[in-house]
């Protein structure tokens, strides 16, 4: 149905097979720092106008690996068209970041949410399916949703925040309630990814972007555990074959990498307040380690970005049977970097990453 | 000189002496929560004048005592009193947060610091000797300093900021005129806290409030390297009896307990995200550990109050003499907390924890 694989590079490190040198993408790759993508943004008009048109979404998405030898392409998408195709209606304020015209504010509207969304949601996999064809095989493509609990907080503040007030007094003081709204969103995540998968997607990414505001027994009841459920519900719908390797990224999630393995996922994205060689011993077989370089790195000297890219190389170390190593940025790369210093990040990873595969 | 201590708890427990109940105080419990803070404030007229008026300052730091049993007082200050008495001007903007009218923006305003702030800053003693003859032996007094690597993130940056743009380009680009200027900051701490013990303190606590922001070396070479010169340059001053235990608090710090510990401080503070359980487990026979209910509890009923508090006492577990624990809030209490819930919060210490004391 699709062309056949030419650069298997990321798969085959989060199946922790051997490959010639470490692959690398970046959280962001297709976005702002890219004046290419500004355009075609300018040309969209609106931000969803961008994410719900898949011609757009597929041109924003091949753009990076016109420039770089990224490893990987990623759906060019949002985290929170779940909520706006449950009837949330998503927009964007220039520099306010997201918000919801319709948040949730009372018990009925969270009892009143379907996770059936995959109608409204349409234009991803098509999107998906576009993307992979254009692809031609040249690099595998990443589908990715926001996780049920970060999903959850931006549908229950109905903006960005730094405090999370509202979610926070929900979730101390009527947690039934939140529950209710979790295994919701945990259906429709699992909906949404699956249709990813079978319209092409070739890797999964959760990203839980807020699970490290969280204390520790909240971040288990409220954001893994639904994780776990997106995980399963996943590869029980699917035969051995048609299993796709998912990476769980909690930002600040560093303490918990053992409970994250737990859930059954491929791989874990590390951000950057980590060694990723001390994550590697904590972890046990079987599961491949995405990072985790800290993207401000990105905004200083060629020489800089390159001895951090060694760094973090000389950290994870030797690629095993036991874990395969993606190279990444610990979160998203921000609109103010400099193109070329890009280019000086992969080529850092393609230079001095194969010393450490045979 | 000063009246005798009747209240040891806190002290004991961070000497990981026999106590009979676990000490409670709150970061920031002289705050914009109470109205008399506000009424204060109000009088002071602006910020710096309440933190420079040694009675002002008196009149906050003991402003909760009178409505709580904590177990100690913390002197009223800002973290940024350093870098105002080296010459960078210090102001606040309402809502913005504090700023410094002559940022380091060139390396010789780095060379031309000096590390001899105490001419300037003689208000902090006076205010610690202020505070410590009116709580004529109630509590403990706490002094504190920020972090030689967090006041250097306000020095350059200017200003609050999420981004650190500024400071990461310096940490990335000239790392050796970023250690010039820990270097004098070090000192300067090193001088301030001493001065806070010679007129009374009776703990310190060292606020690193953003080494969490940190890649694990750029934290190693650029936060805890001078937080263990702060801590040895403290200890070498002091003999065996003048010394007071040092608390070192890393927000976003719980990847680095074991390597917090080896500065050889005598308590750590812990924010939120992590479980306290698993923190004891990881440290040798030796430190204490200060936190960590997230304050965001606080804006919920007192039923989740007390169910918190009863989580974090028990997940430490009993008292022993390789730990002790002092219970606090992960950060400081926010202005928008309800002061009976804060009622709640210590009474919910004072009768759940003597059964994990002896």
């Amino acid at each position: 149905m699709f062309p056949v694989l030419k650069n298997d590079r990321l798969i085959k490190s989060l199946w922790r097979e051997p490959v010639d040198r470490t692959p690398v993408w970046m959280m962001r790759q297709a976005g702002r720092y890219l004046p290419e993508y500004r355009a075609t943004r300018a040309k969209a008009g609106d931000f969803m106008t961008l994410c719900q048109t898949p011609e757009l979404a597929c041109e924003v998405t091949m753009q990076p690996l016109a420039r770089y030898d990224f490893d990987a392409a990623i759906l060019f998408s949002d985290i929170l068209t779940i909520p706006d195709a449950m009837g949330l209606e998503l927009y964007f304020v220039e520099g306010e970041g997201p918000k919801f015209k319709h948040p949730l504010t009372t018990a009925a509207s969270i009892h009143n949410l379907s996770s059936d969304v995959m109608n409204e949601l349409a234009y991803v996999p098509n999107a998906v399916a576009l993307i992979r064809h254009e692809l031609n095989g040249k690099v595998p493509l990443i589908g990715f949703s926001g996780s049920p609990w970060t999903l959850a907080t931006y549908m229950v503040e109905g903006q960005s925040t730094r405090e999370f007030k509202k979610i926070k007094a929900l979730l101390y003081e009527d947690p039934a309630l939140l529950h209710v709204l979790l295994q919701t969103l945990a259906d429709a995540v699992t909906h949404y990814l699956l249709a990813q998968i079978k319209a092409g997607a070739q890797v999964l990414q959760i990203f839980d972007t807020w699970g490290g505001i969280l204390s520790d027994s909240a971040y288990r009841e409220f954001s893994l555990r639904y994780m776990r459920l997106v995980v399963t519900g996943i590869n029980s719908n699917l035969t051995e074959a048609e299993r796709v390797p998912i990476i769980l990224f909690t930002k600040g999630g560093g303490g918990w990498l053992e409970d994250i393995q737990d859930t059954g996922c491929d791989a874990i994205g590390l951000d950057w307040p980590i060694d990723i060689g001390r994550a590697r011993a904590r972890v046990t077989d079987g599961v491949s380690l995405q990072g985790n370089m800290d993207p401000a790195v990105l905004r200083s000297t060629p020489d800089a970005i390159e001895a951090e890219v060694k760094k973090v190389l000389a950290s994870f170390g030797r690629h095993s049977a036991a874990s395969g190593h993606v190279f990444n940025l610990g979160h998203g790369i921000t609109p103010d970097i400099d193109p070329e210093n890009v280019a000086v990040f992969v080529e850092a990873v393609k230079n001095h990453s194969p010393a450490y595969h045979s």
